[in-house]
């Protein structure tokens, strides 16, 4: 569940009817009931299902039959049936659609990556950046809850994640080392995360008593390295992997040790594939 | 140029900025003076440096040098460059690089594309779907207009685009054949598109005075063996390709004889690889 | 359909509503169940009736009996009847007057010159320019479409239409005619407009392939004695008439021959008369 | 001065540009310099060029000259003066020259029938109804204020009007006789109206101390018969007409004895006529 | 009844819930069925229970049983019971208490001056100023009429109230004195208070004829001693007293001959103590 | 720095403003220059400067001098001060005042506290709930920032924090303790924080290795007697105090040992008293 307010949900819609249809209004169909269904062309975790039907309530269109977002679906598995008139249905069809095979793309790759990182080990946790759409923030988080992963941060108002470009401005890794114990007193409900580009770092910042460990653009083989000095600082300091994890490097970068994995690669991609038909009510024909 | 509104930029920075920026207060960075620096790290069409330059007016940041939307520049070029207090730099970095990074990889791929096919055929129009991230559509207008293509249509109510969908619920193809017509007259100021799916179907339309005939996930092949026929019932109306054409096909699809390539493909994908340095004034270091 | 976001009905209300209804909770009559009635008071093209209905049911009202917008109704017709508690109908009742008849006022005044337009030429299009109120351009168009017309661009991003101003920055109307061809061959999804002020300029325009000639402000008589030297350059190509055209003069710009009539009249004038009555439920008084 | 918020400014400029001009790009006049100016060709109140200059300043125009909202302006005048890139002139001409004509053809109206009233009697106040057009109330009351005028009632939740609508609930004229004490008490702040359409009913009210009598489409001799007896229940009762009054028939409801003349007619009719030339910088041509 | 928008809703909503519950999601009992339940800890005059309601319907939750805003409860009385997922309580939980815990404690506090200045004379008026807590009117308005008072303005731009600081600018009282006739002609359907700060020129305004005196600051004896000599200039003539009123001395406020009593401590102090339950279905423990 | 969008500012100022300053107008004094000055009339810490500010910049006021939010100031010192048109200077007087009197309020109480707090330990960490005013989030989070304090959670949808209320679904304290280590392990980049009302409850969780024991309105002296066990689990688990904590008995809560301090009654209570003085520039008259 993410709440959209109806603004969000309206907004969508504008985007793609700012005044009405106007194809749909010159060949005079506006009256006529109709159906809309929608199946998956490929295995997909769709999403978004829920506003799309918020989508459908709004046209006075009726839910027929539905799932719920976050569910696995095989091919060709017809998941979201309503009815109304045509006008109504050709206005939501393409609307509903994008929302539904953007974030369903989304859902799938994380259900993907996250299913590989747990094949490898079961207590993976798979996380995603801030790297989101720029616009489109609700729409990728619900995307990647509904995959199975959780967001890395929400934002920059409630987490503390510091990185080479804060110590840039207080001198340098040195200077942070002496501020970590200071930083933990002051904000003792949040953990400190620190990304960190080498092995040295990583092993000061544990010994200062970092909670997590993130680092950016390391390899596999360079993390697994530096797991058992990081790990002897203390068991309870996580170690996450961060930069340019994806679908094909996931199980290595588990395999190397990383308690989080941290990634935007969910985010992006081809959009799944959904077919989404209309047929006036009581037709007969497939395309 | 696409108009953003002042809430449309507020809401970019609201979705990584709900409050404020926790780390940096911990760090007591606040008030030092630094810069923020964008350099590409691949060749790459720049888009939405407009939007970023009113974030960082926003916060008072004062811009350094900068370069406009479309423009294509080479790898490791410095585009972007403003100073101001750490705090500020801190608050708008990720957000900045995140409407850069996606808008650009959609000039990006836009004009790769485009490049692609006016090689083949220096008069070929390339038009983007409505596919678009839900959500964000003027950033993606703004992206595949940088990189050389236009929109398709903006929204359905000021187009008349005619799919199989409608066609069921008047009676199929041949009760569309006898509204053509009425149509054209009713709709003077428009051109007609009807997308089909068979080579007949197309040659009936044109003779139907059709003003674009656009196919859908034909192959190359087939729409080659359509051209002529199309072309013999005038040679005004144009053939547009549509259905899965992306970087590896468009050469194909234009040497087929399409007048107009459709295609969705530029949207997705891989953000561009921006580089973002934040430093304090004076510094020597380089990241 | 035109659509209208919860805002855009929100904003409606409040309006008029910011807060409470002072009066009628003075009078202490807030549960009183009631009724409220709309009426003709002349023959009238009715518009808004479903924004009305949203709303109605925005405070619980009952609708107990309604009409289509764009229906045309007898004078002295009653068309829509709802009931509720006294307090929310006269919360309702001057902004859902207002609505009505501002947006009836726009679809009967269209309904009058299309029809008068149509009595000499039933296949005459009138179409509305952009110049309808600022701030309120989903009811007008709701109003013009309601009355029969359709809009001649709905915003400056989808349609080319070439005014005196913008050949003034191209080096004028020579210059223009220069560039035709090659904005026909970059645009090939859209018709082309040129306004034009002159015959001499209509004719090496329609020489170009313009596809709609748009006269501003000439006289019926001077876009009749052009029509045949237009029609000659392609039988395809529109003429439209523009600048002043009113229900006193629609006919003359039709007969002199104008495919399309482009408008702003409709918009502007007399609201329609509504008239409404609250009373109590069983009250028998007529006002 | 009206506060518009920056939201109310950029929807009417998103109403007419939801993204791009696309003539204006495919002209490729975008960077010349150039310059718009505005003037009167009639006698005109001028109103809303504080909020043209918003728009303007929002797309980096230079204002070169201007006047003050509710200036009254001979023909030809030329009020308004500014220069920027082609791209932006066009961007915003026709909203700004639509802004310009509605709200200067309320103020003009407005400013006609003040006159007319106070050559009659100089201390007649004239008032103007919530009969605005429906979204756009800021731009309405903006446009009745530079002519001269007061808003009569801004909304519902602020003043006491009592129309026959409301008797209705309460037992008709008698009962609402026996509230009046009441409701004085209640609300001392503010003074009370009642909508009244006899003169019966006037003098009534007038006896039980209403503070202003509004007669609804009474003509002007039967208000004239009732002044003297109203009068004569105190001298502090002011007499208010309404429904129907405009520039035809203000001077007789004045001349009758109104003090008040509520109106609704200056809000509609024809918009005031302003010329509107975009050049490039160092024309000479006149259009 | 005040009008809360979509958007005045979803806001509040989305204050709290910018994305989804993070805690539930942990815990696996999102689809469990349960009852939320609101009791009074004390007497309490509830408020914006509707506004609750609105939250409830928007997540689908059923409402069991209610009570209205406005109503005064004796401590430990259930007013609100609602029943649905566990997910959706949890959500609406916090949200939901804190709507009612201030407005109620506005509602509250207002309610006990009301009665106190009533048992010292059942027609004092009781008004609150514009000092509301910022960005939350409507709660705040909607509180105090709950409690029985009414807002004594509820903006600047319908009602007269003339402090020193505007004074100020025209030269001063004596300035002032002089335009108070003027004005009463200008804006005859307002009444007229100016704000004074010695009984000197509480005399002198009231013999020019201004409506409503209100003293700022001054005690009950100074007022006291001000009245009859204040009654003489005209009995219709009101006295408000403002400037630090509250509970502890509103009585003798009212005992020294204030008509009108304007203060803002209704609006600040503890909010309600409201006791907020989550149980499962058919749960037997109390908390 | 709390990012309010303009939309955030607007609505503030349209709270207050909703069109137009009808008493200034009346007086005409609209166009004489004048100064707005602010001073403390109490020892202050100040808050919303900066909002202030930008509410003048919308109206082209001067800023003359300034101060920034979380400064604290002795009693009348003046801290802000700006210059312009009269009309402007009383359209955001109230509306400033307001914003200024309410964070400060809340930004001194907090500041009292923390000092209290850290009087007793300088460690002490002052955070505050969600219980701030409904639709004024960023104002009172601002507040308690500027007065030293941190809040506890923004919202529910990044923080762990686990209640009474949702253990009643999985079965009470027991099933709890259960799923403590499996929630540690899905959520690895959170502290886990559970709220408590017996002693025998916090030991419990503090060795399943929650992170944060927070005890719901226990006594200091309950609180003392537990701190011992709770330690012993771990030196790194956080105690935090919650319920009914204020000026009066935070020392209380600090000496039996909290680490932390959850409060709500920074939020309420009188708001700061700011004095405000317009005057035409060039007098010398003192209020």
């Amino acid at each position: 569940m993410v709440f959209f307010t109806q603004d969000d949900i309206d907004n969508l819609i504008s985007e793609d009817v700012p005044y009405f249809d106007l194809t749909s209004s010159l060949l005079d169909i506006d009256t006529i009931p109709g159906k809309i269904t929608y199946s998956t062309r490929d295995a997909t975790v769709v999403c978004c299902v829920e506003e799309v039907e918020r989508i459908m309530h709004r046209f006075g269109l009726k839910i027929i039959s539905n799932t719920s977002s976050g569910k696995f679906l095989d091919k060709d598995v017809l998941f979201l049936e309503a009815s109304g008139p045509a006008s109504y249905l050709h206005v939501i069809w393409k609307v509903t659609q994008n929302i539904l095979e953007y974030s369903s793309g989304i859902a799938t790759r994380t259900y993907k990556m996250v299913k590989a990182a747990r094949e490898v080990n079961p207590d993976t946790v798979v996380v995603t950046t801030r790297k989101h759409f720029p616009g489109s923030k609700k729409l990728c988080i619900k995307g990647i809850i509904a995959g199975g992963a959780m967001p890395h941060r929400l934002g920059i108002s409630e987490t503390i994640l510091i990185f080479r470009q804060h110590m840039n401005f207080i001198g340098g890794v040195k200077s942070l080392l002496d501020k970590i114990s200071d930083i933990k007193k002051r904000i003792p409900e949040k953990k400190i995360t620190v990304e960190v580009e080498s092995i040295e770092d990583a092993i000061m910042m544990a010994k200062k008593g970092v909670d997590i460990i993130q680092f950016d653009k390391l390899s596999p083989d360079e993390i697994k390295k530096s797991v058992p000095s990081i790990k002897q600082c203390g068991d309870q300091i996580k170690i996450a992997a961060a930069g340019g994890v994806n679908l094909a490097n996931i199980k290595e970068y588990v395999e190397a040790g990383s308690d989080i994995i941290v990634l935007s690669s969910a985010y992006f991609g081809k959009p799944a594939d959904i077919k989404v038909r209309l047929t006036p009510l009581g037709d007969k024909d497939e395309r």
